[in-house]
């Protein structure tokens, strides 16, 4: 894997600046919490994972020059930075996840020096990279064995590298069957609205070697009806107690249509982003964002001023509808 | 309907430019043949009953200045215009159904005046919008029968008054039903590559007071699951003898989808659009249309260069899917 979604060096942030592909490749340096919070809002990093990464980056970035004399002073600190990332996107679990973990780490060695601490916390923002690139790691390994050679895998939206710091979750098969010789092609739906797929899956795979078809989401059940699909892999953002699961929308569709097919239809999921205290997934929430990236996405008006717009950014897909979760532990199959 | 797609009016063809819609309403002055094969070309006509009538208008635009002596010169004169207006669309077959209807009228009556056989033509192309009017008016009668006071309807791409000379195919009963007092909400899929349904279907329903709601293709699932939609109807461009038909892509995929969630699914279908001679849809050929209309059709690149892209314009939706065809002649349910 070449590539680098998210990295530390020479004392700043690096990171790929989604917002601009495919169209332009550019990392930014990200230099200050306040730039990190930005660059949260604007969608230049995504990707559940991969944010929770530059959270913790941007945490440090925010006190890695604080002047606190003590370790009580430096935690009050490490708390308003963090506070002040985890507002950049307040329904993205992993933020709070990561400021989380290191407002925990801090609070519970604030005896140590504040140079100490500061490197706690960088040290904390690479752990969380190297975990997250074991998890994709294993969990790619434990997905390639389902492809076989020369077979085609559809996925939705992206949850490639792009979305975490090395291989992703629903591409890490096949970066990792690509890594063990097997060819492996990939149908890529484009992704409306903000057309992830067609933008950055298509993207990470040419740029990785895969061979790829960008489809507009409503051709999928057609390249299924031609037998051009083998399996289906997507991500999710969270899955359930009962093993129903939230993902972009127009997962629930693609899974609906891959049963139509019977084409097996599996979820990329490290288990951090299984939620035991949320029982079903009609007790996920989902959120609707802006009819203005429906109507106008492409940098022209394509609907009528003035009309009515339904923008959900996830949907839930039933349980009954998964043949098995890929996870850094194994494939965990039904009843979940 | 206040709404005119296409009309004869002081010795030229009026007709609104769809390529400008929804920003702007335009009304073109189609003058000669040329400019309207520009015309059907360029889409700025389309649906395949309006582009029938825009290829009658097209012929007696191309032979009302004729100096023919005699009907055969005539005649001759009236082949190599439909000849040149079928070249614009070689695959919307109604383009040669209205070229074959005037050709075969022209050759029955050589023995008339040149000038009496111009008017035949003009009447003829009259004759060609009032049939069309009659069908979409009968059509939308019976299919209004099904929409309950209150109910809302899915529909992909645009069979509405844009695709005809009047009501429509699939929104026909749609219109029809308003005119008989009820309340009838519309949900639009935008229908990518070219986005007719946020484009030409929201539009023509918010000009005609229809409550309508657009979603993009990949949010239908979640629509349907929500128990929103009570009833999908779309259009079709051919129906093969066994009930199987071609529609625009995405419409294999709502089929399956109402189908997974015991939604009627309904298909507008004039008997000129049932075509015996093809046995099923396996025979149907499907139009693959230019890549970039998916990679960068709003004035921006959206994918990157060089991406492999399948962009079929069309899909089949096996018969079984069907719950009925809504004709001119009444519902025609199951088996066909």
């Amino acid at each position: 894997m070449s590539l680098k979604t998210i990295y530390w060096e020479n004392n700043r942030c690096m990171l790929i600046d989604q917002t601009l592909l495919p169209g332009e490749f550019k990392e930014l340096e990200i230099k200050t919490a306040e730039a990190m919070v930005e660059a949260i809002k604007m969608l230049r990093v995504r990707g559940a994972p991969a944010i929770g990464i530059a959270a913790a980056f941007g945490i440090y970035l925010g006190i890695k020059d604080s002047s606190a004399q003590t370790g009580e002073i430096f935690q009050d600190e490490v708390r308003k930075v963090a506070a002040l990332i985890t507002s950049a996107r307040p329904t993205a679990v992993n933020l709070f996840w990561a400021a989380d973990r290191i407002n925990a780490l801090v609070a519970s060695h604030t005896k140590s020096s504040v140079s100490g601490l500061k490197s706690m916390v960088l040290a904390e923002a690479d752990q969380i990279i190297d975990e997250d690139t074991a998890i994709c790691n294993k969990l790619g390994d434990y997905g390639a064995a389902l492809l076989k050679n020369g077979c085609t895998v559809l996925t939705h939206c992206n949850a490639g590298g792009l979305a975490t710091a090395s291989y992703g979750t629903a591409l890490a098969p096949v970066y990792k069957a690509k890594e063990q010789g097997k060819t492996i092609h990939v149908f890529a739906d484009e992704t409306r609205p903000l057309l992830q797929g067609a933008r950055l899956t298509s993207w990470e795979c040419m740029r990785n070697g895969i061979d790829v078809t960008l489809i507009c989401d409503n051709m999928a059940a057609s390249v299924m009806a031609k037998g051009w699909i083998d399996l289906v892999i997507v991500g999710t953002d969270r899955v359930a107690a009962n093993g129903d699961f939230a993902n972009k929308i127009g997962t629930y569709g693609v899974a609906l249509l891959a049963r139509a097919h019977k084409i097996p239809f599996y979820v990329a999921a490290p288990f951090s982003s299984i939620d035991t205290a949320i029982k079903t997934g009609r007790e996920i929430p989902i959120e609707e964002r802006d009819p203005e990236e429906v109507a106008c996405g492409f940098g022209k008006r394509t609907a009528p001023n003035g009309v009515k717009i339904y923008n959900p950014a996830f949907d839930v897909t039933p349980a009954q509808y998964v043949t098995g979760f890929i996870t850094e532990r194994g494939i965990l199959n039904p009843p979940f």
